[in-house]
């Protein structure tokens, strides 16, 4: 029997820091998901919510109406935030300590780990997996160079900066390949991720620094060998300069991506959670020029367009194309069909 | 009284692997130095080996020899080679046994922990500092951009590569700013800092991706409180394309150095380590231009020299400075008077 989860996404379901949760109902999911726990949004259809589309899955005001009104007894509770730094808020605690002491399994995602939490823990007594549990030293790899003979190329999906779409394109890429007969693989480099089902990668920010490049490498090697796919595509993190946090080299430098798709939103003035700092978000074609002395080529832009309507985005992505001279695709509108046949003519024709 | 310290070179005084050491002896360090444990060079005199000068300091063949003929009586055993991925030689594990058994504290900046090791843990009663024990994601700082308003300007001392003196040049650089009467602190990044007695840093290897900036952000937010200097430098990490670890964007984007000191290799074709592979060592004028782009400026190249002769270092260097347009130096063998200058001249002129 396939496992039922909950989702936790209190109060933040309609906000980016619940992408874990987006990510869930765009599916695909290692559990099937039985609600979303948020009380702004209790009695409407989860789907809804996301992206207008009906998808059978509702929204309770909390973890114990869900279980009253839910017909198949759910065997997880899955937290579907994150939060800054990762700490655990209040609204959540409760909720989980409900979900625990009903006997269901806490996936959790957050730097915070529940297995620390003593009273937590001691409730759960039906487990808990907490995704970002660092690993120590000595069960981490360091890299080795060994990525130089895997013959899957890689291609990268980088991101101006944090919660831009980077995993929902990868992901849409992924299928739109296959579905064009290409085997795609996908490496996962954050809880969603794993959350979704892919069974390759590591949690990029809870890994210790010495070892992201030998981790990120130890993936796609497994994957390699196992699946020998026609190619490797690669969830990015963060941005190149993301000043709390840049990241990106990683996957060009130590990963070897061939190409990158370069994720943007062409609205964001500012680093995601810093608006308030005098630190805008650099030009994007400062971007495209840093990727190419990274050591790899940035091959289509793709547009995170939450806050603009089709008539806006549709124009911002023309006027880009035009600027840059690369496709500008607007996955959640167009899918990514335009991005697919880019990845094949850049590597197989 | 002062602790005293013994330090384990193993059989690697005379390579780059030994570069705690090195450093420790060129001073300051945090512990008087009694001796340098290294079969290969027992009974030379450590200064000698290092560059020339005599120190005064003896190398031994064995911890047991060390302490039959040192007259004060060393309280520390220091681990200082560095290994890749850092695991613990068996060279090394026998000389600490030997140590750990004779009543010192074993202070070790390796992956490896000691006191994860039970045999090692058993034996060192009078106690163990583990330098590169990860912390918590719980004690860990998330960067907050509290750095905007951090008065005292930085200096970053980046480089091409792992292994190339970034930290040498930095702890060079703070005497002769200290000299010219500018207050010039400097923040640890890595163990050997903490070992020289550095106030300020963090182990950036073995901290938690996710919160490096923020450490980072941390360390100079407690430099600029406490100290209030003219100028923080800032010691880098790796290399920005290194593909075991690319790094040192965080000290542009994250800690926003308003200069960078570039440490270059001229005769170092490939990257330390991995010689074998076909992965060249970028060109400089690419990395100068990467750390424009990052939103720094290079303000002068600093060269580290190893197996080059006087004349050939110094035509190297004044080639250089022709091509570039910046000034090259020679730190070891001219000293840094001239990266001061600079310094000065771009803060303060």
């Amino acid at each position: 029997m396939r496992e039922c989860a909950l989702i936790l996404a209190n109060g933040l379901f309609d906000s980016v820091f619940a992408k874990t949760t987006h990510g869930l109902l765009r599916g695909p999911s290692r559990y099937t998901i039985l609600g979303v726990i948020d009380p702004n949004h209790a009695g409407q259809d989860a789907g809804r919510i996301l992206d207008g589309q009906h998808r059978d899955i509702p929204v309770f005001h909390s973890i114990a109406e869900a279980l009253r009104l839910t017909s198949v007894r759910p065997t997880h509770c899955v937290v579907g935030v994150a939060t800054v730094g990762g700490a655990l808020p209040d609204a959540l605690r409760t909720e989980l300590l409900a979900a625990a002491s009903a006997g269901l399994t806490l996936v959790n995602g957050l730097h915070y780990l529940l297995s620390d939490d003593p009273e937590i823990s001691e409730q759960a007594t039906a487990g808990i997996i907490d995704l970002r549990k660092p690993r120590r030293a000595s069960e981490l790899t360091f890299w080795t160079g060994e990525i130089l003979s895997v013959r899957s190329p890689r291609v990268a999906v980088l991101g101006m900066d944090c919660a831009i779409g980077k995993r929902t394109t990868a992901m849409l890429l992924r299928t739109a390949l296959r579905a064009q007969g290409i085997s795609a693989e996908m490496i996962y480099t954050g809880q969603t991720g794993w959350l979704q089902g892919l069974r390759h990668g590591f949690i990029f920010d809870s890994t210790l620094n010495d070892f992201v490049s030998g981790e990120l490498e130890r993936a796609i090697l497994a994957c390699a060998s196992e699946m020998n796919p026609d190619v490797i595509l690669l969830e990015g993190q963060s941005g190149l300069r993301n000043p709390a946090g840049p990241a990106g080299s990683e996957f060009i430098c130590s990963a070897r991506a061939a190409g990158v798709i370069l994720q943007h939103a062409p609205t964001r003035s500012h680093f995601e959670d810093f608006e308030y700092l005098a630190c805008p978000l650099p030009p994007l074609s400062e971007e495209i020029e840093l990727i190419r002395l990274l050591g790899s080529q940035v091959w289509a832009i793709s547009l995170f367009t939450r806050g603009l309507d089709d008539t806006q985005s549709s124009q911002i992505a023309e006027e880009l194309e035009a600027c840059h001279g690369l496709p500008v695709v607007r996955p959640l509108e167009d899918g990514v069909g335009r991005l697919a046949a880019t990845v094949r003519e850049k590597l197989f024709s």
